[in-house]
């Protein structure tokens, strides 16, 4: 028999919520929140729970077994995981803008104390990525794992391509529904999927690699000429987190709007769904596709990550002791359109080479290929200017 | 670190060969094929590895710590099993005909000898249904599992769907790739779809039911008349494996031809590729999509399962010792469309409502609502009967 969980929670908004639902409709006998530390412990939430503002009073009560962390803020989800580690309490964790930038130290601590850190509901809400990631394409025959792994800008974005909606509006949308942050950078300047991917990139080839090294462009900057020119080529607009390892071992990654035709897989992921793309060799391609966001699919992911938990499973990380080693590599070239104004603009972006240019007094474009190294290099300056850049796929 | 593997191989065909390959490309220095069991030692097979034609020689070689089972036999297959088992040699099994027939006794059987047996390839090949089944959906939000479960069945159906051919020569172009098996019945009498849902369903809500006791009917008998009437109700036809557990903890389960309409996830799995749909509370649906057949995709399958056995893992069965446990039922009543010619046939079926009633002098049929168990009653009278049945989906 295993044992009884009684979980400390911190957090109560929409997956802490979505947590406590899921967890009432599966009516199990061995799984309960023992405790939920909020900010605001006056606030009315409407159900019969005991609440506590004080982190102290969870980590103190010694029938606490595990430790669930979802809080927005980044930097005390992080005192609260590292704290669990230290206390060898098992934690599961959905903040990815704290993993991303604090994994490889939570890895440390946690094979220190010997206590395992869950987070698949981080990354892709109820599709089990990390999680397929890390235990089925462990192997070397891993090529690329690409997707769609933001809802609220791939909402807007469905808005605008399949029922012709203007930005403003559709954005209006997706923050009445709740798909999209009060802060909408966060999701619309590829941050989020950004977090993601640097996660998913320790569990699919055992390498980490700092959020601000990465290149990440969103959509933010994106107007009607450029879902023009994707209409006009047939080709649909999506926010696309990416990372593929290189012959040689090169892995590269980047977060980039993509122009994508209809034969791929990522272009029928509508609204506020994910997709990922897993390829290959031998397998060719794997495709999973569910609800990467929300209260209850992420509530029942977690669930999955505290069953998990419950029966002693923790990440081994096979691939960060793999017998062939990779490396972060920029040194890769793809075509990308680049949409500018001034003439000034044109030239922030060195092409290696130049294949289509067009101007007229209202926009100008280039296409064109462009060393990934020769974005990174620039990609502070982009910040704010009205440009726009999207890439081909390769394949 | 973890132990060299050294496999005792039993096989060589398609999916044995693909394993060789994929390991090849691995360059792994911890996992080798150290013998391979053949029928036929003579054959020139066109690599170098070390063949024999006697089981005793794999099962006497000390060296050897893992048993890979590949072979089209499943009495043979299940001896091979069970003697693995008994020696405690961890064992991967692609044979899911033995699976379907034997899993009980050989969960018991690896659980008093604590020896692992893993078979994810054996289920949709390169997708890992499995293992997701096991590790992630294992709670009791679970709903239903329902997907393309066999790829030749489905090439022929894409083939007649998509590019108008006629079933025969669709069928003959399937065999020419290699897609189809050279008794065509085993895939398109859905007994191949029937091995692998008998499988899903133990993982996914803890209950074995023998492949005797399942509806089970196939596209065999499926003609023009039928093509017709699908495309005038714009759907396709797909062969479904599907397993569902109801309020009040039945599960049912069949393999039927499934009138597809356009809305739907598996409408746009095509060709030789399976894809999987996992509903559940709360998180909605997930769909899995990949390669389900084919030595390679195949192949890499059964390298994530020897992976996973070097890292002792083991499937845990959870399901089978859930708190709320299910029973199987016969008892719901679906919408379906009843092909047949002559008076005698028309009454085969027990109609509980009928909703359509077409004839004429080439073809009638009804649409109507039938009981499970009253399908399961007739299915051996429907065998070799000119009829067909396909079922409209529920959601």
């Amino acid at each position: 028999m295993k044992k009884t969980i009684n979980i400390g929670l911190f957090g109560f908004g929409s997956v802490g919520r979505g947590l406590y639902d899921v967890l009432g409709a599966v009516e199990s006998n061995d799984i309960h929140i023992k405790r939920i530390c909020v900010r605001n412990i006056h606030k009315d939430r409407g159900v019969e729970a005991d609440f506590t503002d004080s982190a102290d009073d969870i980590f103190s009560d010694s029938e606490i077994n595990m430790i669930v962390e979802l809080i927005d803020d980044a930097e005390a989800a992080y005192t609260i995981v590292r704290r669990a580690l230290e206390n060898r309490l098992p934690v599961v964790s959905g903040n990815k803008k704290m993993l991303a930038y604090h994994l490889p130290e939570l890895i440390e601590l946690g094979r220190q104390m010997s206590t395992p850190l869950l987070y698949d509901a981080s990354a892709c809400g109820s599709i089990p990525v990390i999680r397929n990631l890390e235990e089925y394409y462990d192997n070397d025959l891993l090529v690329s794992v690409k997707g769609i792994l933001n809802g609220s800008s791939n909402f807007v974005l469905s808005k605008i391509f399949n029922e012709n909606m203007e930005y403003a509006p559709a954005l209006r949308l997706a923050q009445e529904l709740g798909f999209a942050e009060s802060d909408p950078s966060l999701d619309f300047d590829g941050w989020d999927s950004l977090f993601k991917l640097v996660i998913l990139t320790i569990h699919a080839f055992g390498i980490y690699v700092a959020p601000e090294k990465v290149f990440r462009y969103g959509i933010s900057t994106m107007n009607e000429a450029d879902i023009r020119f994707a209409v006009e080529k047939q080709r649909r607009i999506k926010l696309v987190g990416h990372v593929e390892k290189l012959e040689g071992g090169g892995v590269y990654l980047w977060v980039v709007p993509q122009l994508i035709s209809r034969n791929k897989y990522i272009y029928s992921v509508e609204d506020e769904f994910n997709g990922v793309v897993i390829k290959g060799r031998y397998y060719y391609k794997q495709f999973m596709f569910g609800r990467g966001a929300g209260g209850h699919p992420t509530g029942a992911a977690v669930l999955s990550d505290i069953t998990a938990c419950r029966y002693d499973y923790s990440y081994e990380y096979k691939r960060m002791q793999s017998a062939n080693p990779v490396h972060h590599t920029e040194d890769v070239v793809h075509r990308i359109y680049y949409r500018y104004r001034t003439e000034e603009d044109s030239t922030l972006i060195h092409f290696t080479k130049v294949r289509e240019r067009y101007s007229s007094p209202e926009w100008s474009y280039i296409v064109g290929d462009v060393r990934l190294a020769d974005l990174v290099a620039v990609k502070d300056k982009l910040a704010g200017k009205e440009v726009f850049l999207a890439a081909f796929p390769w394949d």
